[in-house]
């Protein structure tokens, strides 16, 4: 395969795959920066005090999940997962979101939103590539609650859920958790999905992302499908092995999906991340989940709710960071190729 | 200060200024990765059959500059800067440019284009920030020659020069050294920015640059100003230290400054980069030049050059990976207060 350029489905991006000094997996194993133990983990059972009163628990009794929350007197313990403030929030409550032009250059707004943790296991290192499903099932569960408080207030315009793994991606604490923040305004990169998904749908009556889902199936940059879900590698991957997960039937948002679904989710989001941890020596990696904003009755149609993962193998440099196009030097159906095989060994595993 | 969301000048860019948590300059000092040292460094006066044949080198005989070519047979000694095509080039003359659309949601075109390495100096170490004004003044030399060849092709339409200072910012070499990447397509920052500033000069009747120029002298983002550049943080920093040089006199280009300008921003680019070195420790950063595309008589009136700097002490996570929104735990204000002094201190060193 000779160095070309693609454009991504729908963002006017550009990436040069620099594939032309063929590369393979082990290429990208990388020397992982080792995280210092701390004294004591402030997301570990016991260490309740060293963070914000939760605003969501979820502890078993009696083999039922009930839902609570700790107030400043009790912390509850015995947690399966726990949601709280993040202790150094970017956004806080309590800051008016009023926009502000101080001078036609200078626009300000309060920082206005939530930013919270969910701490998906007690257990410090129960990371979702190797999770127990049951376990992964309440983060999810966590998460969609969140998301559903945070879409009733009328000033969230959009919520992010994303995780950071490693260090390298900017993990300040290992143990197993996400974080979700909820903000006054849509951001960039979703309001040109957003605009592209529509665009798209007013001329061709369907939802792009189905179309893709058509496409990318048959395609050599397939990773994994299950009954209800589907991973590949994009087209126009700007990192190396990067891969969505996307649901097959059409939702905006993963607010409106059934029991299922969410148990083949988690065990897809399983078995990839799984994946990707076996071929690659547990790389360091973000993910974010791409949602509707809440205003989302004109966006039920034409978005399409998924979760794309971004190992981070590579480094940005002045490039990249001068023009918004990228350098991927791993083509993604190679990467979609050597992934495959990883990812399944992880779902006989799992069967078994 | 209270965290606030700050608006990019013209991008559609938005950043969380999470500045809550004060913080000094000294929080930011970063621990450098050691670069193993190679056995020998191609970069290095007589390593020079470690590369390609030199596009272009000076040579100084009897007090003139000469400019050369290698060949095939031969390779000039005693250069003082050096260009040669990037040994793994993402871009190559020889590659078609020519587009296909395989399916709808599939485009693809040659990785056309030129990818060189502008050698800085022949000393290793001699890094913009405490090189010889006389040898910093060649290396711009030979960007701006290198800059008018590419744009002599009818096949580029944008010339990007950047600079990887530092592993941590994408440099695989040490030895001082910047890349040109000549493209064939207009990148997707650069576009966006053209086109605000023609809605700019559309309603203004005036490049919004030159009015942001005018604005930022008088405020506390200011950090540097010489007879004819001024320096300041931008008001929506995405990086902690951000910093751009802007020529006073408006122009498209670089390709269009005089001598005196020429000399003006070597002066202007070593104090700014000696500064940010002294104040953080001699930090990794990016640079990028902003220019206008080679058809630039529609741009002439409404683009203005510059060169925006990038020091790399936070990580992009999931959040501002999924949404392009950023935040930055350094306010503009503070870090253009503290670079200040540091640029001062190496104008007034400079000058005795």
């Amino acid at each position: 395969m000779q160095n070309e350029i693609r454009k991504g489905y729908i963002l006017d991006r550009w990436v040069i795959m620099a594939v032309e000094r063929a590369s393979r997996p082990t290429d990208f194993h990388i020397e992982r920066v080792k995280v210092k133990a701390k004294k004591a983990c402030p997301f570990c059972p016991g260490n309740e005090s060293m963070t914000p009163p939760a605003t969501l628990v979820y502890l078993l009794k009696d083999g039922e999940i009930l839902k609570k929350k700790d107030s400043n007197s009790t912390r509850h313990k015995g947690w399966q997962v726990r949601c709280f403030p993040n202790l150094y929030p970017a956004l806080r409550p309590s800051l008016r979101e009023t926009e502000y032009l101080e001078t036609e250059f200078h626009l300000r707004r309060g920082a206005f939103g939530f930013h919270e943790i969910v701490v998906e296991s007690p257990s410090h290192g129960e990371h979702p590539g190797m999770a127990r499903l049951d376990q992964l099932r309440l983060a999810f569960e966590a998460q969609l609650d969140l998301l559903k408080k945070f879409y009733s207030d009328p000033n969230i315009k959009y919520v992010q859920i994303f995780r950071n793994h490693g260090r390298e991606c900017g993990a300040s604490l290992s143990h197993a958790h996400t974080q979700i923040m909820a903000l006054p305004l849509i951001p960039h990169l979703i309001r040109n999905e957003l605009k592209s998904a529509k665009n798209y749908f007013r001329d061709h009556h369907k939802c792009v992302f189905c179309n893709i889902i058509d496409r990318e199936r048959e395609s050599p940059r397939l990773i994994f499908e299950s009954e209800r879900f589907i991973v590949f590698a994009p087209w126009a991957s700007i990192y190396p092995f990067e891969f969505w997960i996307l649901p097959k039937r059409h939702g905006s948002s993963p607010l409106g999906i059934h029991d299922s679904e969410k148990e083949d989710f988690v065990r897809t989001l399983r078995v990839s991340l799984g994946g990707l941890a076996g071929l690659l020596n547990d790389p360091p990696y973000n993910y974010g989940f791409h949602i509707a904003p809440k205003t989302s009755e004109e966006y039920d149609k034409v978005y399409h709710w998924h979760l794309e993962v971004y190992p981070k193998l590579a480094i940005w440099a002045g490039f990249e960071l001068s023009t918004e196009m990228y350098i991927n030097v791993a083509s993604p159906e190679m990467a979609a190729e050597s992934l495959r095989k990883n990812v399944q060994i992880e779902a006989d595993t799992l069967r078994e």
